[in-house]
């Protein structure tokens, strides 16, 4: 069986990494985290993000019908930039509070447009956490006057502000690329945050990305949805949808390069770019996700459509047996097996094989005779590949997902009180 | 709020329940359970059901495109009744092990005839346990001459069935009720098996169920399937669906009632019945789900459509956040909110209130101010109402579903090897 897999680029690759990459690796924006009490912990709970120059911006959204405060400030506000400014709090997501929660997001813009020096309008809000508990403006009206006087645009200015969105996250998750549009440098970097309530069908978590390049308006938005679709859309960590999630791209100009135009040669390689620096924090949201002791990777090939393919891959990337049975290192291909017959996708099971990793565990729907022990060592790995490969037709697919760990349970057993 | 609880009748009774009531409760059907050595535990493992006259059955069948071998050839003849005997086997699920599965399931069908002395077509077979291993023919061959010699109408013996067609359950789920058909009392009763893989648009599980009924044979299709829609195919454990689940009905006429026919009271009350039956062993699978420490009852009542009530009710029920946090005892109803808003109906989320038991914790899609302790106390017992109530229009569905554990993962951590 031939796959594409973990390792290989699911594209060409455009740019280079940068080491400590971060959403203030492009060039004119600063950020700062702090901490203002909405955390139990009294960890670092409020991110400020500012664009020296006014940027252009682009967002999508979760499609939850249930909706944070402060996102829907964000979503009437996005298609009327310029933006200076994106401030995000954990601790608690201003959902389901009533008519004040929206009021308590527009008095926070205030406050930051009053500490940045810009309009309220140019303020974009975002908030993760408990739902149904109002915010607490004075701790945030205070957060947000000393996250002012911290802005800068060093590494640990935007670490810190990664810390500041995290929520249940292990790991901090940030990237950035550098790229050449014609002879100039440009820069994609961002942060993300999980790493429950992971779901795609929207932005499935809260993602702020920013670049310096010179691109038409017009362009971002599509840019934006089209990396999405193909890097935060394909994680599930718990098939929950918040009513919070985000992922917003910001564009200030500031890399000078000749402005990417529709259509041509260099947008196509802007969309690649975003994408690769969406699919690095999507994947390590993925593989951060609650409880999670592996990254699994669910590729899907020979699809009969792209549907089919995109149904199947959902479908076993979602199925508690078969995160459960990876957390317990066990190959049950029958469980993968099972998750592709209910997926809904039209398929021929006599024509569907499976792998883990290389080690092929089913041919032609039916059982093969397989190493046990190098099943067990391909699942000792903290990255897992399920390999499914159909004789339908031409569509692939693929999805990232983790484990089902004690651990999961304990983390959502309590997370509340 | 008002709402139908668990502890409500969701239709008038009618009929009677059974002490220690069991697939042999109805009038002439003896049962046996014994073990063959399927199993890794060396516990009862296969089950044989026999009517001494012949009856007429119906079955309902997984939607999986996969399907087992055993199921196969059930499904293939069960149009063509009428029937003497049923087994099902557990520890082996006798799927993806390619056509000598089907052959399989053949010949150990041979040998029931044989054993007993009917027809093989007459003996319909099911099998549920571990998936791309071939059944051990030998055993089953031994293990059906030992079933047909223990034969009986005992309690004991419909027990010893119950117990072989059980894998990861914990709990026996038996039920009998008698009601009266014209002046003569008829009996129906039956047996299920969980408790994984459980999730319905199929028939979810094992469930097998007897009765002495007169009923014109071309009733008892639409009055399983009416009544499994009601019961089996509303309860979801871990929204995996099994390549092997069926629920099958068979009809013996060997109480001597008047036969029921189309369009009659007399049906109505049959469906009545059979769903009564179908409901309670229903409730015990979902009760005792893999890992399970509490049942969760999950009410809809006045959304839009029957569509979306069975949405809203479906995705909280299969909603890993929300049971966790049911597991951990935690009234977070933002999670409860979250599952109503990705579900996919349509509804206003200004108009949903949320009560766990008879505590509202929301009141028009917003935080109410409840008692944390009396929650507490709401949560702690074993069987949890989600009571929620849209302003949407004058649809209700529920679903039964039970918490996730620590035990889940452990369970399913290590279930094939």
């Amino acid at each position: 069986m031939a796959f594409h897999g973990m390792n290989e680029p699911l594209m060409d690759f455009v740019g280079d990494w940068l080491d400590d990459g971060s959403v203030v690796s492009a060039r004119g924006y600063r950020a700062a985290g702090v901490a203002c009490g909405l955390k139990k912990d009294h960890g670092l709970d409020l991110a400020m993000l500012v664009s020296d120059q006014p940027a252009d911006a682009a967002g999508v959204f979760t499609l939850n019908k249930v909706k944070g405060h402060s996102l829907v400030l964000t979503m009437q506000r996005i298609d009327s930039g310029p933006f200076r400014a994106v401030v995000v709090n954990s601790g608690n997501a201003n959902a389901c509070v009533g008519p004040q929660g929206y009021e308590d997001a527009r008095e926070w813009a205030e406050a930051v447009g009053a500490a940045i020096g810009c309009a309220p309008e140019a303020v974009l809000t975002g908030s993760t956490g408990v739902i149904g508990k109002r915010l607490d403006l004075e701790a945030l009206r205070r957060g947000t006057t000393e996250a002012a006087g911290r802005l800068a645009a060093t590494v640990e200015a935007g670490h810190a502000a990664e810390r500041a969105i995290m929520t249940t996250d292990r790991v901090p998750k940030e990237a950035a690329l550098r790229f050449a549009v014609g002879d100039v440098g440009v820069t994609i970097g961002g942060m993300a945050k999980g790493s429950g309530m992971i779901h795609p069908d929207m932005a499935t978590m809260i993602g702020i990305i920013t670049t310096d390049c010179v691109i038409d308006p017009s362009l971002i938005y599509r840019a934006l949805s089209r990396a999405v679709d193909q890097s935060f859309n394909r994680v599930s960590v718990d098939g929950d949808t918040s009513v919070c999630d985000m992922v917003l791209l910001l564009a200030n100009g500031a890399a000078g390069n000749a402005s990417i135009e529709s259509g041509s040669a260099e947008e196509m390689k802007f969309i690649q770019a975003l994408t690769q620096v969406c699919r690095r924090l999507a994947r390590l949201v993925a593989k951060d996700g609650e409880g999670a002791t592996k990254l699994i990777e669910v590729c899907v090939e020979g699809a009969r459509t792209a549907s089919d393919a995109n149904r199947i891959a959902q479908a076993v990337a979602r199925s508690p047996l078969v995160k459960t049975a990876i957390f317990g290192e066990d190959a049950n291909w029958g469980r993968i097996l099972t998750a592709i017959g209910y997926s809904g996708a039209e398929f021929d099971p006599n024509g569907c094989d499976i792998a883990m990793g290389n080690l092929p565990v089913c041919q032609s729907g039916n059982a093969l005779i397989f190493d046990e022990s190098r099943a067990k060592e391909i699942l000792k790995a903290d990255e897992i590949e399920i390999r499914i490969r159909l004789r339908d037709g031409e569509a692939s697919d693929f999805y990232w997902t983790c484990d089902f760990s004690y651990d999961y349970v304990r983390i959502n057993g309590s997370y509340r009180t």
